[in-house]
């Protein structure tokens, strides 16, 4: 029997799991240390689930990392801020322990990957996701193709309409203030409203605004990649309502202009929660093992 | 010998080409009149000039277009504003006279495949081609291949940030106001300065604010498509000094967040005017003949 490694290395957990398919895989989970205490527990838990019977890994790992096959960081976590983990080479130390293959790419590379493979998003041949959380950040399928050009998007990143007349909040973003991410991410909405978003009840104008400028960047988002999907996890989208909320503010956005049934009558089912709940990632990363060890 | 047929079917202009690269294609241009008109006309063109040995034609229109091969509508050009062209069937019209492969896409798609073929973007495996003119519209190349999703992109209608102070212009689109075309389209100018843009001369305040949206608009896609290129086409960027104007703007918004020499460094090669001039849309035709002829 081949087993595929799964790895969602994130800033805070990395979740590992061993299995052929997604119905049979086991995962663990543990805190995100120092990159030689963390990458070393994930070989571990590899040799000892897989042994020889290891096929490849997939690695959908926090950011920005080196998706460049032809730069001498591929395989890296890069300028991350995270302490102790800037040009870590994630991949490469995993595929000299362990002499598979090794797919790797973003967390939410991944994630949307999973979601097309087997989850919200199987029924159609491009998608978005879209995390919003302690980050925002986005991937995308495009024809069957993960979405890469000069790197992987950032998409936390882009510029929304704030009217600062409505919305005085500087934003919090270091590099670019009242980007979507500055305005819009879990640390934002708690700077502003002075507490956490999940502690505002859902009748606060935070999630008005939430909704807005969320939708702001989706419309972006539609006209840039055109996504046949659009899924969005994350802790700020655990609030209830905010989904239709969000709906509504794209259809006011969009206002129309794209001709589609999916986004003028079925937008219930365009902008959709993961359908692999808080699994999207690590079955990302499983699903990046196998094309690992197809190619 | 076989010969592709290439059109460039413009809201303005047909442009028509027969030949078997972008070395001997011989072309023609022609006004748009009423769809019967203009498309026989298109469809004798190609009949004279190239007989039994057309091969396949290739199509980049002026849209919407309908580019699912699955639906009813599949090669139509679809809501247009153009009086007589709603929903007329350009890419079945031409194969049913000719009885040959045609491909078909947008314009601007047609362009990006043209630069990535043989211009500014031949030596990337990614790239942009935003035209701003009349209209601004955008197509893409991602590993190679045009961006598709639930339809072709409608970059033009990104919204970005629009202090009100700096600039009480509401913005000219019927449909969003003030998104990008209505902020910095040809049209928008010549309403928000009484002038057109062609007219203003290189150090009116027009060009800042017009450098300033199009690099708001150019980071929200760099953070979502990250091309490896972007070339920028249209009557608006004829003016000298505005490429020099939107590369520093454009590294002012992206403030060293993308740690890539691309834009850190080499932006004078980043942002480039098309490298086939105003024959990117005829050959971007011929492209999509070549890609018909080999499908």
């Amino acid at each position: 029997m081949r087993l595929f490694g799964a790895l969602e290395a994130g800033g805070t957990k990395f979740v590992c799991g061993v299995g052929t398919s997604p119905e049979d895989l086991k995962t663990v989970r543990f805190p995100t240390r120092s990159p030689d205490e963390t990458i070393d527990e994930a070989i571990c838990y590899f040799r000892e689930e897989a042994g020889d019977a290891l096929a490849a890994v997939g690695i959908g790992a926090f950011g920005p990392v080196d998706l460049d096959p032809a730069s001498a960081h591929y395989g890296h976590i890069t300028s991350t801020p995270k302490a102790g983990w800037q040009y870590t080479d994630l991949a490469g130390r995993v595929r000299n322990a362990l002499q598979v293959p090794v797919g790797f790419d973003t967390d939410v590379n991944a994630a949307a990957l999973a979601e097309t493979c087997w989850g919200a998003a199987r029924d159609v041949s491009s998608a978005l996701y879209l995390t919003v959380g302690t980050g925002i950040g986005g991937g995308a399928i495009l024809n069957g193709a993960l979405l890469h050009g000069m790197m992987h998007p950032e998409m936390g990143h882009v510029r929304v309409p704030h009217d600062l007349a409505a919305d005085p909040f500087p934003g919090i973003c270091p590099f670019h203030g009242d980007c979507l991410e500055g305005l819009a991410a879990g640390p934002a909405m708690q700077a502003r409203w002075g507490q956490p978003a999940a502690t505002l009840p859902p009748d606060h104008p935070a999630w008005a605004l939430e909704a807005r400028y969320i939708a702001l960047a989706l419309a972006g988002f539609v006209f840039t990649l055109s996504p046949g999907r659009i899924i969005l996890g994350g802790g700020v989208m655990q609030q209830a309502g905010l989904f239709d909320r969000i709906r509504g503010e794209l259809s006011s956005v969009l206002n129309g202009y794209i001709r589609m049934p999916q986004v003028l009558t079925e937008m219930d089912r365009y902008v959709v929660p993961p359908g692999l709940g808080d699994r999207a990632g690590v079955l990302g990363a499983l699903a990046l093992a196998e094309r690992a060890a197809k190619s």
